[in-house]
């Protein structure tokens, strides 16, 4: 017997049906933010290592593969004793966009609206719906340091996931400045402010209790106190007045948006506006972002506003079911001998918009359609030999 | 001043227009492959680095991106002095392709026919035209081990590069199996026929003098008088019994087929035919293949036909010149305070076939129309307040 073979420790294969599936999802999406002037670009796999751990990126940089240095240059940092990699694999889209921004920004408009679609990495322990390699798909506005570019990524996303029939998502809002403000007047330095909303963050799963007594640990009583009454007292139906102009900008749409006092967002790029997607569907969040006008800046030297939003793909793919293909398609069986032939009635079968397959005619017809069924073919046809007008055929349906 | 930023050397990044016009050359290659019932399948970017560097796959095995290996791992492989590395980059898509269907194979059809295309690597030094990170896009069928699959790849190949436009493609033919009878022919024994593969390789840089003193050096004086002559009395408009079916299989289009009696190609694992593609307006090869029938059975145990055809997507890009865009595309110029009405005035451009762009008013409205007609745009509107009706709107071409 075989040994068994798999691809390395959580990574995945995809099979043509859930490949099919994601490539048209992530093909919709990335239509409909092309529809509204965003532009995509490629970066490549792969950064500088410095880059990915340079502190900007949380605890992700301590998930990052590391590749190894090559010929000389390693021989002579394993004898040195010095680090042995050179490169890493991105853990997320956002650092190699400010690269990429820093890069190439005189070649770009001057508000930058970017598509960003690809494979990330992270070295976690593998479990349940986490992977070490996914999908991501960002949008970001780079340049337009005004509430408009949050509108536009906010509107964008929403019109994305109703493309693939996804109605139903709630964007739920908080400004970092805001939450620092807030933090602060519960007496918290602005050095432990991170570590102050790391704690708050942890409301949904720990309640007001569960959070004061955390803050009183690492902040004392009175703090504590505070926090208590400033949580109890939070009435998310009022929009604060920096908010508002998002509210009025989105129109209709605005019935998705929900203030969220308490909204943090683990990254501590972020210095503005602060998004998280959710959906009834879905307990975790299939998206989010925000405004991050200080990341540019540490590249290129000057300071360059810039919010965006991500797409949790992996989620939204089992959120929605794969759509029926809308393509006709055809089994063409046919003989020995008739190889020429079939190839002909092929090409006159696709130019009909036929999806054509073709299939040696076998002794065991019934197991090869019925496989073919199951692959998602609708029809099939026996090539009669010496016909090459396809009016000829006699289409018949695959089925049970 | 800021410091150059760059891509990790030999890496590149992708701006709007570009990677528009590389998605849509790949978008258009896979959807004749598709059409033609290929199924299209996803592996990950990373495999285990002993399958990478099994033996299969030449020098390429070389230029493998290794990975390290993290935690405890990493440090006890160090002390212990072993292999740093467990994962690494692949080099090219037919080991993750053979690896796949070892894995899934109970959960394909019987005949597989797959489409595999995205990024891979190799550290190669850095060069004009070649790169440490390049797409790849192939077609494979695995499990037939009758020429069918040779002529469906050869036909399929041809018509996705009719689909980009590029016609006057030449596909060169030859047999694995009839060179190595050739070689032992001329007297050279079969562990000794790679050897002599890669001198004849040469041919049409060194000519057949060339080929005869490499192997007069390598084999002696007689077996490079008995090449001279096999090689002068070759006659390329005779195709061989065996590959006779391809050509009359192929029908009108087996006028791009061209025998080739001392076609190689590099690779060990080629068992029988194979391919190169060429095109007058590239010096190189624009793609290759060929059957590799003990490949998959490396991982499986037991043995299964395989044949494929690489595009080499990175020549083909620069070969293809960009399509013209087809969609409408507009710039909507609003100002501040009509944010709701621009995006839903943008709703319904979008609904009406309109590529739309949102841009508040500036007071250089010249150099922003400018940066958007070189964006690609082509038309432009003023919102006038109150306007709610697209027929409202006074649409203006954007040009020079």
């Amino acid at each position: 017997m075989a040994t068994q073979i798999n691809p390395p420790r959580g990574m995945r294969d995809f099979l043509p049906q859930e490949k099919s599936k994601r490539e048209d999802l992530l093909g919709k999406i990335k239509k409909s933010y092309l529809t509204r002037g965003f532009q995509e670009i490629e970066t490549p796999v792969v950064e500088e290592l410095s880059r990915l751990v340079s502190g900007q990126g949380g605890d992700n940089e301590k998930l990052v593969f590391k590749i190894q240095k090559r010929g000389e240059e390693f021989d002579s940092a394993l004898s040195a004793g010095n680090e042995l990699s050179d490169l890493g694999l991105r853990f997320d889209l956002t650092m190699p966009l400010t690269r990429f921004y820093a890069s190439n920004h005189s070649k770009l408009p001057k508000v930058f609206k970017a598509i960003q679609t690809g494979p990330v990495f992270r070295a976690e322990r593998p479990q349940k719906g986490r992977y070490r390699q996914f999908i991501q798909c960002d949008i970001d506005i780079i340049g337009d340091a005004s509430l408009l570019a949050e509108l536009e990524l906010l509107s964008a996303s929403l019109c994305a996931l109703e493309q693939i029939g996804l109605v139903g998502a709630v964007i739920r809002v908080n400004s970092r400045k805001l939450l620092t403000n807030n933090i602060s007047s519960l007496g918290i330095n602005s050095e432990d402010s991170l570590a102050a909303m790391i704690t708050i963050d942890k409301l949904d799963k720990v309640g007001i209790e569960g959070v004061a007594e955390e803050l009183r640990e690492k902040f004392g009583t009175e703090v504590a106190d505070k926090a208590k009454a400033w949580l109890a007292g939070l009435d998310s139906s009022l929009v604060p007045e920096e908010l508002q102009p998002i509210w009025d900008g989105m129109g209709e749409k605005a019935a998705s948006l929900r203030f969220d006092p308490t909204l943090v967002r683990g990254m501590g790029y972020y210095t503005g506006t602060i998004f998280e997607i959710e959906h009834p569907g879905s307990t975790g969040s299939i998206g989010g972002g925000g405004r991050y006008d200080g990341m540019i800046g540490r590249h290129l030297g000057s300071e360059v506003p810039a919010v965006g939003i991500s797409l949790g793909i992996e989620r939204i793919v089992e959120l929605v079911p794969a759509s029926p293909t809308a393509t006709k398609s055809i089994v063409l069986v046919f003989d020995s001998g008739q190889e020429a032939e079939a190839l002909e009635m092929q090409g006159q079968l696709i130019a009909e918009g036929y999806l054509t397959r073709l299939e040696l005619r076998q002794k065991n017809m019934k197991t090869l359609l019925e496989s073919m069924f199951e692959a998602g073919f609708t029809s099939f046809a026996f090539l009669p030999t010496g016909v090459t007008d396809l009016r000829d055929l006699d289409v018949k349906p695959l089925g049970n």
